[in-house]
């Protein structure tokens, strides 16, 4: 309705333009752009520190944060990228982009909403999981999504729908089998590697179970990491496919396919805020596990008071609400409530848990017996889930199966088919570590430990790790081995060592 | 409960150390620290991107959050500080620092239980706006905070305690006199610049209004860069209170005192989520007041589609809730709501609307009525609320005391008093705009409107800025002037017109 003269019109519609370089800056997920002060763009476009920048370039367009620079370590005409947004940005030399104002993100009115006691729709949380797997997101911005998602506010419908967003928000896997079965553990039980146990169990009666595995994130270990110390784990989804063609299963890495990204990006933030909610606990797992193709699956909670579960009411409610939401999105979930007090196995740490994930498949006489226990009763459900056992008999067939050779057969045989079975390697320096009075072991500290074994280097360091000698209610005389501390450098050793020096009473001895 | 080797005790409680630098990037108020991925502390610490660290030197330790850092520029044994962390850590030259895992927010478990229904105590409120104070919660945990307050979740009696929280979490002013006044405009009008009227009309008959003002945040002009055009603003505690004692009042910048500082640090956070959270505007005004002595305020609340309340049942809730939280806390809060539709006065930008504040003192006849109209209206509130004049009697009492140049004088008194009156600057580069039809002026949009004068230079370039000629419901020609938009670039100039050409119904013709 104005009239704009004419010399003016021109200048403006002109898009700003600099050249974007990777400044090695890691960020972690939130991608974060850096312009100089008196960079032409910043003062045109009204950019100031924390505005949110739409980087065009190379044929994408990111949504980074900016930060402004004062040094003269960037030049005038350059735009510095962090690691995420260079490589969001997918170009491999300095190229140049153009500068804007990205939309404000719509899809947050629905948050606010949420916030002010609306319920969602399924369409409006689709758009909220697009835009949060498109990092359309800020940081701050998950984070008031996350705590409007806490606290029993989202109805069991909302929980179905943010499933179902978050199985659509990526890609998904299609099997020819008409059932597909997986097993998961909520986590928190260092050591607990029972998965390429079971999958070794159930795929050598024919059930059909294509598992992806996560890399620890948090943890001394994910089952990705232990495997590979194994065989080759970083499969092309055509490879995974031809091994669960040929045995019926496989052990590989998720990381390749982009299932359920959204859930990637609120786990980040749900761990800053150390706040667990069961609505995104209940569409993180099951829509990895949707997407993943699988029809049936097998949950385990461990409950403890240093595992991620802490009490039985809360498993409960937590396996009513993974019921419920399976069911209505086609998943026939079962759930299985475990005793989450210690850790579970010997090691904790790649090559270690890997060793004894080898004793139990090998029926060795050393081999963790509550490994087994756990892998066969695990088993044992899923062989009661998929018909091949009846009901209460799936265990002593899990058992069979484990002792008569043909799991072991089958893990060494689903190794092949990935590339070959390796030795797991050994570290180099190791310390024992001893009682210093008698008496019975009263605690274990799950988190500690596997905070131990970090800082022996796991998971980066595939050999490190901590050896547990010891379970609760074992008594033990002084000078009595506790624990093995395992490192690839002496350093290494001595940061462990040194933790536990902070910590001594990370196991306890009455 | 673990014996330790005694080689090992020693090494890790030696503090891990490095140099800190400043290396200017701007991460606004988020404190950031750069460390070399292959630094040794990194290791040691078990660092990675995203975690919290405690950075001591200089006699100050601060909590930063790590960015990991793979190029050169930094050196091993350096730590990079943004902009505010260096602020913070108080050095004037690189310094040594130790660094070490800050202790976990402990204050932010009662974040976590806001979120999941429990009611904030007193005590409670005041350990989360301490630790939001002292920076010590990240962006995330402060957008999960205001998350946990919205949507009616905060209790009449958490939001008196908010209050109270913020007060005490900074400095706190104190006067001789029994009844200090003050006013304030919860905002978003453009040009709305009545508080230097305000505060020269009820001084000049004895009330005490020492008033602090802040500067421009996401806004064209604040009060107090507006008042920095005609004389010194930048006062210590002590100068003011020599004004004050002279004068009865001043108009000075508040950011020099340390009131309220949790309230600056969630600000940020609310304007980065959108998010209008009645608790925390309620305790982010009230604090204010309290902290600066005042005992007695009015405050306006413009109701309009683009101004920050946007309905009349909005605003009413709010006035109930500002009486409430007052009352509680020794405050008497009197409520005006106003007609929120369109700028106020004709000039946006610290200079121009310093030309109307000085007409309307001067009763100079071009002076804007409507800005006028509305310091008359607040004055005589203010006037009604303190005694000076009757009820329904205040207004014609503040009318006579511009009228008579009463006003006026007090103003120039004030001024001389903070270090002089001066003359406003004037811009360099001027356009004006025209009507492009004839036709009935249907809509102002007070948010592009404040964008147009921020692009062309304002509040930094304090001449720069829009003047608006029109008002809602002024018939004009074609042709006829809409608005001047004033910089003191002719690149901003062009700025500022290129967006008016993308944005034309900006102010919209019928």
């Amino acid at each position: 309705m104005i009239q704009i003269p004419k010399e003016f019109g021109v200048t403006i519609h002109e898009p700003s333009r600099l050249t974007a370089r990777s400044i090695g800056i890691d960020t972690y997920q939130e991608p974060v752009a850096y312009m100089r002060e008196d960079c032409p763009v910043c003062r045109s476009e009204g950019f100031e520190a924390q505005s949110r920048v739409l980087v065009t370039g190379n044929r994408v367009s990111i949504v980074a944060t900016l930060n402004v620079v004062r040094g003269d370590w960037l030049a005038h005409d350059e735009i510095g990228l962090s690691e995420i947004a260079w490589q969001l940005l997918g170009s491999n030399k300095p190229c140049p982009v153009t500068l804007s104002h990205p939309d404000p993100v719509e899809s947050f009115r629905h948050v606010r909403a949420k916030l002010f006691g609306h319920t969602l729709s399924s369409l409006e949380l689709r758009t909220i999981i697009d835009d949060v797997a498109g990092r359309r997101y800020s940081d701050v911005q998950s984070s008031a999504f996350l705590a409007a998602c806490v606290g029993g506010r989202m109805t069991s419908t909302e929980i179905v729908e943010l499933t179902r967003a978050m199985v659509e928000s990526g890609e998904r896997l299609e099997w020819p089998q008409a059932e597909v079965f997986d097993k998961h553990c909520v986590g928190g039980l260092p050591g607990n590697r029972t998965t390429p146990i079971v999958v070794s169990i159930v795929t050598a009666c024919g059930v059909i179970m294509p598992k992806t595995s996560s890399r620890a994130i948090t943890s001394p270990a994910g089952t990705a990491d232990t495997m590979e110390t194994l065989t080759t784990v970083d499969l092309s989804l055509d490879a995974m496919r031809t091994v669960v063609e040929r045995e019926g299963g496989c052990l590989v890495w998720g990381g390749g396919v982009d299932l359920s990204p959204a859930d990637d990006m609120l786990i980040r933030i749900e761990r800053a805020l150390d706040i667990d909610s069961e609505a995104q606990l209940v569409a993180s797992v099951l829509s990895k596990k949707i997407a993943a193709g699988s029809t049936h699956t097998i949950i385990d909670i461990p409950v403890g008071e240093t595992a991620k579960v802490r009490d039985r009411g809360t498993a409960d409610r937590l396996a009513e609400v993974l019921r419920h939401t399976g069911d209505a999105l086609g998943l026939n979930v079962q759930v299985v409530v475990t005793d989450g007090s210690q850790p579970v196995g010997r090691g904790i740490g790649p090559a270690l848990e890997a060793r004894d994930v080898l004793q139990v498949l090998q029926n060795h006489p050393d081999a963790p017996q509550d490994l087994r226990d756990r892998a066969i009763l695990l088993a044992g459900l899923v062989f009661e889930q998929s018909g091949v056992a009846g009901t209460g008999e799936g265990s002593v067939r899990a058992l069979e199966v484990l002792e008569d050779g043909h799991a072991w057969k089958k893990f060494q045989a689903i190794c092949e088919a990935q590339g070959g079975l390796r030795t797991p390697p050994q570290s180099s320096h190791q310390q024992i570590l001893a009682a210093e009075c008698s008496g019975r072991i009263s605690t274990i500290d799950n988190r500690r430990l596997a905070k131990v074994a970090k800082l022996a280097g796991a998971p980066n360091a595939p050999a490190a790790g901590v050896d547990l000698h010891v379970h609760l209610g074992d008594c033990v005389e002084v000078g009595a081995p506790i624990m093995t501390v395992h490192a690839e450098s002496p350093g290494e050793l001595a940061y462990a060592l040194g933790y536990l020096s902070r910590h001594p009473d990370l196991v306890a001895i009455d």
